[in-house]
C-alpha cells in the first residue's frame, strides 16, 4: 500500500551535471502517475527501475521546454516496448499543437490511445478518480498557463468497532452508515460515528506546485496536504528575480507549507546558478523545519 | 592541433542504463561540430565538459527520434545562455516541419539565427568548408531519408624543401607553386612536387555512418578515411533483423570498413536487446581488425 514520490529532475529550466529537468513518478499503490516529463526523463526512469508502461497518467504543469521536452522519447519508448493500454496526458489547452506535432511526425505504428484532458479550471477539480484514488488540477501563477496537482487517496470506508456492534445490536442497515461516515439516527437518540467507528488509516496526499509565483488562494487549496512538492528557484535574496520570472523563493515556498498547514514539504527546480542548495535549506526551515531539499533520484516514501 | 570524437550516446531506439540515445561532437582544433543529437545529449555535454557555444554546426541524419529529441532541449539551452552566434543545422528536408514546430512554439527569446542548409544529394557533397576543414554529407540506406558525414582537414600547404631551394634555385613563383602541390615545370624539365617539397602533415577525416544498410557505394565514398564510425545495431546472427530494418550487422559494418580502407573503425547505436556488446568485438575484429566499441562519453583522439 506505497504511496511513493520518484524524482527524476530537480533543475530549473537550465539542467546541470547534477540535475536533470523537471518530472516525477509518484506511485500510488503501484498505479502510477507521471508529473512532467523534462529531457532525460525516460533515462532517470531507467536508472530508478521504474516500468515505462506502468505509467497510466501524465500530468503537465505547462509548455516551458524544461517540463516536456522529455515526452517525445518517452511516448515513442511506449510504442516500441508495445504498449496497448490507453494513456492519460492532462496538460493545458496549449499543449494541443504539441501533441499533434508529435502524432503527425513521430506517431506512426503507435498502438496506444493517447488521451488528452484539457486543463482551464480556475480552482481545483478532480479529473481523475478510481476506487482508491483521486486527481486534482488546479491554476498556478506562472509567465504562462501552469497548473498544479494534488494526488490523494480517498477516505476509505470507515470500520465499525465490534463493541458497538453487540452494545447497540447494529443491523446491516446501521453498519452501512457508520462504514460510510455517517451517523446512526435512532427514534431514541443519536449513535456518533465517532463513538462507534473510526478510520482505518488517514488517507495520504500529494501536491505539486510548479512553477509558480506564490498567490493567496494557494495555500487554502492545499490545506492538509500530507507532502508539498513546492519549487524554491532562488534563494530569499533574489526575490526581485522571482518576482520577475513568476517563480518563487526560499521563504515564499516555507510560507505557503506553513500556511497551508502540510506535513512534510519538499523543494525543487533550482536555479543553476547554484551548483550546491544546500543553503536554502536554513532558510526553508527558519520557517518550516519540516522542509527537505529533493535531489534527483531520491526515493520519498509517505508513510501512512 | 586536435582532432577529437566526443561520444555522447551509443544506444539505438532505446536507451539503457549505460547508453543514451545518438549524439556526438566532433572537436577539429577547437570547432565543434555535432553529429545528432538524441535526447539528454546536453547533459551529456554537461558531463563532458563541452562548451554550448562553441557548436558552430549540428549534422542530422535522419529524424527518427532517436537521433533528433535532444535538439530542441539544447536549443532552448543556447537561447538561455545568450548566444548570438549563428547555429548551421544540416538536415533532411523532411526536418523543415520539425524546426517549424520548435521556432513557433518555443522560439521566443532566441537572440541567434538559425540558417538550415537542406540535403538532398545522391552522392558525396562538400556543403561547408573553412579554412581548414570541410564537411561533405552523402546518402545513406535507411527507412527514411538518411545522411551520413565526412568531416576531413583540407590538404595543408606542401612545405618546400630548403635544399631545393638552393640546388635548383627557385623562384617565389615556383615556390607558390610546389606549395600548392603541384610540379615545376621549366623549358629544360620538370622539378617533380615529391623530389622538391613535401605534406607537412598528412590530413585527418572522420566519417559517421548511422544508421544504415550497407550498400555498394559507401565503400568508396569512405576511401581513406582516418576514423570511420559506422552503426552495428545488430551481431551477424540477426542479418536479417538488420535487413528488414535498414541496420547493419558488426560484419556489415566491419566489410565496409576494409573495404574503404579505414584507418580506425568505431561502432555504435547498439540493440537494447544487448546489456554488453562485448561478443560484437570479436565478430567486427574477423574482419577489420583495428575495431574499437564506442561508449557512452568515450573521447577518441585522432593524432596526425
Amino acid at each position: 500500500m506505497n504511496f511513493t514520490l520518484n524524482v527524476l529532475g530537480t533543475a530549473s529550466a537550465l539542467p546541470t551535471t547534477e540535475r536533470h529537468p523537471s518530472a516525477q513518478v509518484l506511485d500510488v499503490r503501484g498505479r502510477l502517475f507521471m508529473i512532467d516529463c523534462g529531457e532525460g526523463a525516460q533515462m532517470q526512469m531507467r536508472k530508478m527501475g521504474i516500468s515505462f508502461l506502468k505509467i497510466e497518467h501524465i500530468c503537465i504543469s505547462h509548455i516551458h521546454g524544461d517540463h516536456i521536452f522529455g515526452l517525445f522519447g518517452l511516448l515513442s519508448t511506449m510504442a516500441m516496448l508495445g504498449r496497448t493500454a490507453p494513456l492519460y496526458i492532462y496538460a493545458p489547452r496549449n499543449f494541443a499543437p504539441v501533441l499533434d506535432f508529435f502524432r503527425k511526425h513521430f506517431g506512426e505504428g503507435i498502438l496506444y490511445e493517447i488521451y488528452y484532458v484539457v486543463l482551464d479550471m480556475t480552482e481545483p477539480v478532480k479529473v481523475y478518480e478510481n476506487r482508491t484514488a483521486e486527481l486534482l488540477a488546479f491554476p498556478l501563477n506562472h509567465r504562462i498557463e501552469t497548473f498544479g496537482f494534488i494526488i490523494r487517496e480517498k477516505m476509505p470506508p470507515h470500520n465499525v468497532r465490534k463493541e458497538a456492534i453487540a452494545r447497540y445490536g447494529l443491523t446491516l442497515a446501521e453498519i452501512g452508515t457508520l462504514k460510510r461516515g455517517e451517523d446512526v439516527i435512532r427514534e431514541d437518540g443519536v449513535i456518533s460515528n465517532e463513538e462507534a467507528a473510526y478510520i482505518p488509516y488517514v488517507p495520504r496526499s500529494y501536491a505539486y506546485c510548479s512553477d509558480t509565483a506564490p498567490f493567496p488562494e494557494l495555500a487554502q487549496w492545499l490545506k492538509g496536504v500530507t507532502l508539498l512538492y513546492h519549487e524554491s528557484t532562488f534563494p530569499d535574496a533574489m526575490t526581485e528575480m522571482a518576482a520577475k520570472t513568476f517563480h518563487s523563493t526560499t521563504l515564499q515556498a516555507a510560507r505557503t507549507a506553513l500556511e497551508a498547514g502540510v506535513q512534510r514539504l519538499v523543494v525543487g527546480h533550482y536555479s543553476s546558478r547554484f551548483p550546491s542548495v544546500d543553503f536554502f535549506l536554513d532558510e526553508l526551515r527558519s520557517i518550516f523545519p519540516a522542509t527537505d531539499l529533493a535531489h534527483d533520484l531520491d526515493i520519498i516514501e509517505i508513510e501512512r
